[in-house]
């Protein structure tokens, strides 16, 4: 017996027999998957789930946003505990691989085959595909549960465009930063001192000045959240694509923008686009005075983010 | 309850229940996609929608075309501007990621392993991986809103293969230029001086006579175009083999033609097949006199390639 | 006329017909596939077939779990001696490829490349390309079968989670260590000698204390099974992305962590993540004082994951 | 309005209403499609298209292949003349990338890192992967249209094997010749002399008598047809693995042998399997007296691949 129409059997047993169903909260913000599994707020049937999660619908109401009652909500705890989970993980292996003892001040460049034979090409290039399969993996283990944001950046950014309410903003926020600070203190304790460098969160400042980072910074950041938001959150994808392509999109614009600007000026080591990961980071070996670059950056591409997805929405009504 | 049915809601949704639907509008020159939303206009219920929006279906007549009224639609706007927030992110991340020190003037090829171990060649060779890639984000990204154009010889080519008419393309290549131009002034800000070169724009006429020169631009921007529509534009590719392959082949396309053209002759950096690429790259740094060759080249090949369009079309009625 | 159907053809062949069907047993701690051959424990018509195999649902009863009598059925036997089979496989060939002579206690680092130049980095480098493809070929292999667990680390920590019982985890686990106990012995008679060790289970202990490798191999175990319980295991996975990736990405998971935990630290070779590997391992070369890391971190990491899986688990009644 | 049921829409237009249809000529010598698009002989209905496209269906009899009034039909004109296109960009841009100046008579091999660290394996390794991914790319983009062959070996063989006619043949070994005449020259005028070699077209006739470069030749070409007819056009390939990874296979296939034959004796620098390649290159540098084995090779490779065809074809009745 046993096998008889093995793949048609999940459909049928999840859509006719609703006894036994996989956990799934509609939730417009959630990377990957490209909004499929948001309610519709038209529609009468959701007004009762809809008030529970209002973020189960994108263009989410000022008012409903701001509603901290939702807090009371224990699935969200749940969820965001999987959010501090993933991201302590996530922040652990990516802190790990691209800790380094700092760079001797002037590293000379071989005349002929130039700065690709030297280690401050070839580090950003282990780190950037690192970076891109490990998240493009966490997404998929994680983004049928919290989205899988993993990172402060696409939660703010989600928040300003109205894809989620302030109170999944508040515990997002706060387990990706208790994650980050618990995997720097790991990987801190890994090392056996807190005699090392983290590639993306280490500006020499004498090469660099701090303006012209931020500049860095918030452009990378800009870059980071236009394709998180195009191809993992934007309903017009499915359409055309299928969701199956977006956690290896959203990986790839991670560590391609990690790579990518991480060699070209001497002194900057690549942007950062996650204020967990460096904040986690700095927690084991200190913080630099430069640090609000990657909180503020983050923030203002997030608002200038969110001024365009309403300006020009994927969703029409 | 929940997540009754995952896969089968988006369809019936947009399908069934029009109250919040994508934002995707119909459009002939779109990259991506193969024209898989194309409308027929011997369909009389499309009449409505191809006055408003005549590029929704290929083979425009001359007259629709020029229709300047066109021009009132706020909606190309809205569009039009984010083909310019793409195009301002796509050149600042590939001219930052080709910005390097100008060359000295001979650096020696080592007699063994030749001219793979210099710069000349692992230069272009990480501009082309990283072209390739970052293309093909933007693709899926912006393919759905602008068509992602993100380059004046696409946006110049489908005019001339009658897949897009007169306002897009002024408002296109406008936005085009004015993203590439801020990219190019963001980028000289980001690395602190003009003294820089950047790959693909830049020609050393000392060793290679600009004629020349202008017969390389040719040729490799008709190649791009003839894998743009064939593999991007063309809906006889999706009966073969599906439209989701497209953003990969175009990125591929230019990517390995970027590459391809780099180191074969000495002084040639490789071929741009972006005017406003290179546009935006010497505002930040000083336009050189070669810099027609960058504009003429594609418009040559564009009409080359719109006749051979418009004689062996991909639609027969 | 001409191409009529031709993808349909097979399957109405296994559909309809049905003769000659492909032998598969429900399974819920299988390996790829995501739980999509599981049976609904509340359907009567399957009470039957759970007795005989009472983890092909998920959720067994404690109860169920610990019933011994279920080591009666040969087919588990048949199944686990296929599992022998495939971990001597597998761990021979990823021992052989990790074998090595014993590294001269200083390698010098090159300035300029800096450790990626060396084989510190790039050996692990191969090691985990070649886990990475290894894995996914013998999941995509031998998942149907037994579920492709080939290491007591998931065997283990499915035994947590509640999705097999005692007598599968006693004969899986049994299978695995003779396998390996064969594969070590073998690797040992084809090298010619024991002098060499194997990437993954070597460390250094002058240069890295043993509870600080003890913290690295926990870590990476969790990442791991956060990994295969996610992409693999997941019954959500199916309804967004479908099941045929998880193979890829649980190859992948292995050979990015075991190669991202390699060269970061001097004198630490990579977390194992896997103690039947490392125990054939030894059995060829000598066991050294360490090896309880191997088996404690693995058992504490599946039982923090096993707390979590039942505090946010991924079926709801 | 809009965008309805985007996905259904190019189905049901396609199929139902057939006012504006993609131009796919049905064609069983198609590179890529695995002959998903050929008529059945034994149905009435296709007779008068049969009549009009005789290679439209397999196994042509002799009459109809050598029937001259095909070549009246000028849909085939104008697919011969995109073939022509097609040649041109392809040979233009693998020329370019093969263009070296002439090798010094000896380059010493390193002692420690032997051939693989000398321009006589880095060369052909470039040329093998740009050759993979251009083909690739020319196959998905002129797959649909005249099949893609790009190449006499590939027109000559599908004529051997019964799958294209003698007017086909004839006009299609035409246009490549033509084609790849345009390329030799237009690359010679963007190098800016003749004082280059073509990789792939370069034998050193003092070290390999032209005896020992037919065979190598000649295998290597039979190699190429092998994996063409049974990657691209073989039907039973579409039930198993669907159509869309011919182009990578037959490009890399390509990719493959043109890398694989190339450094292992001193001298011989790659088989060309393209005697159109060849020829061309040779317009734009002058013709050595071994360029008949680049004529001869091919088609006996293909009279052998005929045969072979005709005594196991892929298809039953």
């Amino acid at each position: 017996m046993a096998s008889k129409s093995l793949e048609a059997q999940p459909r049928s047993e999840y859509n006719d027999n609703e006894r036994l169903r996989p956990a799934i909260q509609p939730f417009a913000g959630r990377i990957g998957g490209n909004q499929t599994s948001v309610l519709d707020p038209s529609d009468r049937k959701n007004a009762e789930a809809l008030k529970r999660v209002p973020d189960a619908a994108p263009h989410i109401r000022l008012r409903q946003s701001l509603d901290l009652r939702v807090l009371l909500d224990t699935e969200l705890w749940r969820i965001a505990f999987m959010e501090a989970v993933g991201t302590f993980l996530f922040d652990f292996v990516t802190i790990w691989i691209a800790a380094h003892p700092p760079p001797s001040s002037s590293v000379p460049v071989p005349p002929i085959a130039g700065i690709f034979a030297t280690s401050t090409f070839l580090g950003p290039l282990v780190g950037g595909i690192t970076n891109w399969l490990f998240l493009t993996l966490f997404i998929y283990a994680l983004g049928p549960v919290s989205g899988a944001h993993l990172n402060p950046t696409i939660t703010i950014s989600t928040f300003c465009a109205g894809l989620i309410t302030l109170p999944r903003l508040i515990l997002y926020v706060t387990a990706q930063v208790s994650g980050a600070t618990l995997a720097g203190l790991a990987v801190r304790s890994a090392y056996g001192s807190g005699n090392y460098v983290v590639g993306g969160c280490d500006i020499n400042t004498m090469l660099v000045p701090v303006n012209e980072a931020f500049v860095l910074e918030y452009v990378f950041t800009q870059a980071l959240l236009f394709f998180a938001f195009g191809t993992a959150l934007d309903p017009r994808q499915t359409l055309i694509y299928s969701a199956a392509l977006a956690p290896w999109l959203v990986g790839l614009a991670l560590g391609l923008l990690s790579f990518g600007s991480s060699f070209t000026r001497p002194g900057y080591g690549g942007a950062s686009m996650n204020p967990a990961r460096c904040f986690g980071a700095y927690v084991g070996i200190g913080f630099p005075t430069y640090h609000w670059i990657h909180w503020v950056g983050p923030i203002a591409a997030s608002i200038v983010n969110g001024v365009i997805y309403h300006v020009v929405p994927p969703w029409v009504k």
